[in-house]
């Protein structure tokens, strides 16, 4: 079952809180979720203090052009990847000066799917001055479902590396 | 009654639909919205072939930054304008070289209106080879179903727009 409404935006809350109390900017780069992580951190009142912004990275010209990604990195490796992932949050947290930014890349389906990268593939990355982390995960729902698991995994990467306790 | 899932599903899909028919690729540039337009377009399947992405310019340095919004502008009318409504539909057309951008900007709530601005004051625009439109609306609902309100619009203008037929 894909994560329900009400489950998102507990996980937006929870990303909020812990921007709030360590002081910290949020950005976002999204692929195959579309906006979907975005909508969900503005969803909570009194976000602005916090989200500067997103990209909405869907076509690979767009990756490159608004989030910096190397147009090498796509070639060689695919729009789907852990290293088209990790540039895009990288590229988001440079071009919107932010502190934290969180990037999906994936294939959200129906179509799009091949062997080697089946529908339901994809990674998230999350890049901070520490570094970057980066998962890789494959669902197995719908376009509509495999997008809400792919912001809530994105969500709870984001209130994990914030060192947040959802429990 | 802010729309309904359904009702703003429809919407996207006739705006997809109308793309399709017309060869015509598409970008958002939101603000109050957060990215929500930019998910709904992105749920319809095969919205790959004219969604270009888009930009969630939610702080000031966003849609000076990323929407090329003249800082002039949003001094001299504000971020919540017609002017800067338009300047961030034409600056999205622009960076992700698409034929039409639609743009939202308002004042989701519950706080930052003022009475000469008030909570759900909101500015939609629309720019494409022959140039922009604008209009104003001012919600009544809470911040999600302002949010819904003004993505609702902003799928209806552009379908307006480009012909499309939503009887």
């Amino acid at each position: 079952m894909p994560p329900t409404d009400d489950e998102l935006l507990a996980l937006a809350r929870l990303v909020g809180d812990a921007c709030r109390t360590r002081a910290v900017t949020i950005a976002t780069a999204e692929s195959c979720t579309g906006g979907l992580v975005a909508h969900l951190l503005t969803e909570i009142p009194g976000s602005s203090a916090y989200v500067r912004g997103g990209l909405v990275t869907y076509a690979n010209e767009a990756k490159i052009a608004l989030a910096e990604v190397p147009a090498s990195t796509l070639e060689a490796h695919g729009a789907v990847s852990a290293q088209v992932a990790v540039a895009m949050a990288e590229g988001a947290r440079r071009r919107l000066d932010v502190d934290i930014a969180v990037s999906i890349t994936g294939i959200a389906g129906p179509d799009g799917g091949s062997a080697a990268k089946p529908v339901g593939l994809t990674y998230v990355a999350v890049a901070d001055a520490d570094g970057d982390a980066v998962r890789r995960f494959v669902w197995e729902g719908d376009r509509s479902a495999n997008k809400r698991a792919s912001a809530a995994a994105a969500l709870a990467m984001v209130a994990d590396r914030l060192g947040a306790d959802g429990s």
